[in-house]
């Protein structure tokens, strides 16, 4: 085998073997196939793709490339949620008590975010103390006497997707979905699991901007879950505008607790129903996603579920008492009041700016050594489809930094007030086998 | 400008103009482009071509890389010829004295061989002294008194060229028409001249195997040529039959020299003849192709064009003198005759073979660090439609190395002998805006 056969069928369009694709990998990671041959390769996969079987094989040949957790001693039924990225998505904070609380077991490795999109252990972080980098012992001891715990996901993991990856970033082979989806997937089979829920963003603040790109991503994402033995399926979700009215890390993990309270906003609380209601499903706790979704949302009503957030919070040593009494703990310097200029409905129309923005004003980084203020970000004070008179309050910006007009400038062009009112639901379509009406 | 922009310009099929494609070609040999980046680049290319200006200006690029050759010193019309590369190939040595015994004026730059392709500077020293290693003012001195020079292509000239093929050599990015045209076009440009007539090789013993494919790399390079200024016109001539009757080194010199006498094999004259009918065409010193072709004839039956090739090989220092006393000089140690198993007419159906078994008993090289034994080579007793009785000689294998039976089988395949008689022209198509008929 060698690497001008491998390039020379996939350039014709023909489908690489599993040794072919096991070779291709391991000579990668080793470095006997060099980074200009693989961005050559990468790219005849941008214009030739790849069928199910040989996505399913490159994303197990990247999981074998590094550290994988067994699971061996959690026992139950583990789930596992991943969402492609969005703006003010703090969904996995609710998720995961919520199933808990049903006696499911969420192991989960998370990472940080980077430029527009916030990451879970950066929220987590707001929290002193609290910490990711936990030994697999203990992670596993977490998970069995909580019901959960989500760790950084070390650089251990999937070595070849992070090498691959910054190889596709300068050689234009990003946005090919073969290799989208076994990038995402190589690092959720890294760790043992039996059902897993995908949140597919579409829209201006996500990567796939159609409902075909998305369709086509989330399609690929469940046949490479179901070839690897996962109980999988799919939401397709809106991006076109926030999630929840929080942007930023310590607000979102508040909006969080308020969720898991029953004092959360309508899409954050139909997106985590939903979720969490095709999880019960996979695990058979229930026949059909109303009767699951029913259920979650008995749960959030009754914020018994609430507990198991702040509890795993304190098992991986961080103080949850800073989010209860959160107006003391994250003052920013500087509050700005983004008005409306006429009454009106108002629709955010550039969630990608959004998602920005709150990076400038200290909420994110614009690259991976830039810290974070956890105080920082952006509270929208009237949600999407919302009224508002003019003068009212849209929007508050919380920072540390000085105050520029841009700051002002950038929120005004995220939404517009129109006149018509509308809803649009968070919920796109659903990709699974299940019952789900 | 950046790359991410021009990658994902070409990954659309959009057209690069001249000031991104210098970029690239510039920040590729400064390694500010990195070779991954090219590759993925290359990749781009093959699946999305490049128009008839971006070839034209990718090949100015890369022309820029390096040194030139202005000839400002050489005066009248100046030619050149170039082929993409085949068995028995020496219509150089017999093009060149022919057109500067008409007053035009060849000063070419040439190549060695490697792999079942010669060279035309290994053929030339098989004459011992003949240097390609001359200075750009000797040069311009020898093609001024002589009316020819051929002169080693080097490192200097278009080092993008070097760089890039090395890289397409191992990222399976070989096969772009508009990267060979540049690649070939660019170290024909690297020299001033007037008239080019291109040589495209078709067939088994040539890299492109359909007439398609040849038409559109011919197609290409013309107008790259046009684009350039030069007078250019492309023939495209069978390769599925070696080229004369010898392949090998010192043999091939020989049959250029008994060729420019008049006696050389059909073939060979008539593929001469074209090339130099058109260059003559290109200079005006004939109105068509039949008369210009007519001229060239002639001179090859007078034989006065051959003492150019003499004074040629002895201004560089060459002793040809070996040539004229060939079977003295060039004796090999085995000589193999392959004979016929049964009469008919010999069809060749294997020149690419052909090629490597005159490599592999000392004529060539396989890789760039071997030495060539000029003595060694192929001598078809039998020309390709030509009727030979079972148990006669079809070939001789002339090597200095201890016989193997592979060597027989090998010439065994490259050989059919057919009940049916055939003639197949040499000259397959002629791609020019010259009067041609």
């Amino acid at each position: 085998m060698n690497f001008a056969e491998l390039i020379n069928k996939k350039k014709k369009g023909l489908a690489l073997s599993k040794e072919e694709i096991d070779y291709l990998i391991a000579g990668f990671v080793s470095n006997e196939i060099k980074d200009y041959q693989m961005s050559a390769m990468s790219m005849a996969i941008y214009f030739k793709g790849m069928n199910s079987l040989e996505t399913s094989n490159l994303t197990g040949a990247m999981v074998n490339s590094g550290k994988t957790y067994d699971l061996k001693a959690v026992s139950g039924f583990k789930v596992d949620k991943h969402s492609t990225g969005g703006v003010g998505d703090k969904t996995s904070l609710i998720y995961a008590p919520l199933v808990a609380s049903f006696g499911l077991k969420v192991a989960k490795l998370s990472g940080r975010g980077l430029g527009q999109t916030g990451g879970t252990i950066d929220k987590l972080e707001s929290c002193p103390g609290w910490t990711g980098e936990v030994s697999e012992a203990k992670f596993e001891e977490i998970v069995n006497k909580v019901g959960m715990s989500i760790i950084s996901q070390s650089g251990e993991i999937v070595p070849a997707d992070k090498k691959l990856y910054a190889l596709r970033d300068v050689t234009g082979t990003v946005d090919s979905i073969p290799l989208i989806a076994s990038s995402i997937m190589s690092k959720k089979l890294a760790i043992a699991g039996n059902g897993i829920i995908l949140d597919v963003k579409m829209g201006s603040g996500a990567f796939m901007e159609t409902i075909e790109q998305a369709t086509l991503l989330a399609q690929t994402m469940v046949e490479i879950g179901k070839n690897h033995n996962r109980n999988i399926a799919a939401m397709i979700t809106d991006m076109d505008k926030p999630l929840g009215r929080q942007i930023g890390n310590a607000n979102e993990v508040r909006e969080a607790y308020e969720t898991l309270l029953g004092k959360g906003p309508a899409d954050l609380v139909e997106l985590t129903e939903t979720a969490v209601g095709i999880t019960l499903l996979q695990a058979k706790l229930f026949k059909d996603l109303p009767a699951a979704k029913l259920a979650a949302r008995q749960r959030l009503v009754s914020g018994e579920a609430a507990p198991i957030l702040k509890q795993f919070i304190n098992a991986q040593g961080g103080d949850f008492g800073v989010i209860e009494n959160y107006d003391k703990n994250f003052i920013t310097k500087n509050k700005i009041e983004v008005l409306a200029s006429k009454s009106g409905n108002v629709r955010y129309c550039d969630t990608d700016r959004l998602g920005l923005l709150a990076m400038k004003i200290g909420a994110g980084r614009a690259t991976k050594e830039d810290s974070i203020d956890y105080a920082a970000g952006i509270s929208l004070n009237k949600g999407s489809g919302e009224y508002v008179k003019a003068g009212e309050v849209v929007m508050t910006l919380m920072t540390n930094k000085p105050i520029v007009s841009d700051f002002t400038a950038s929120a005004e062009m995220t939404f517009e007030i129109v006149d018509k009112e509308f809803h649009e639901p968070v919920i796109i379509k659903i990709i699974s086998d299940l019952k789900i009406d």
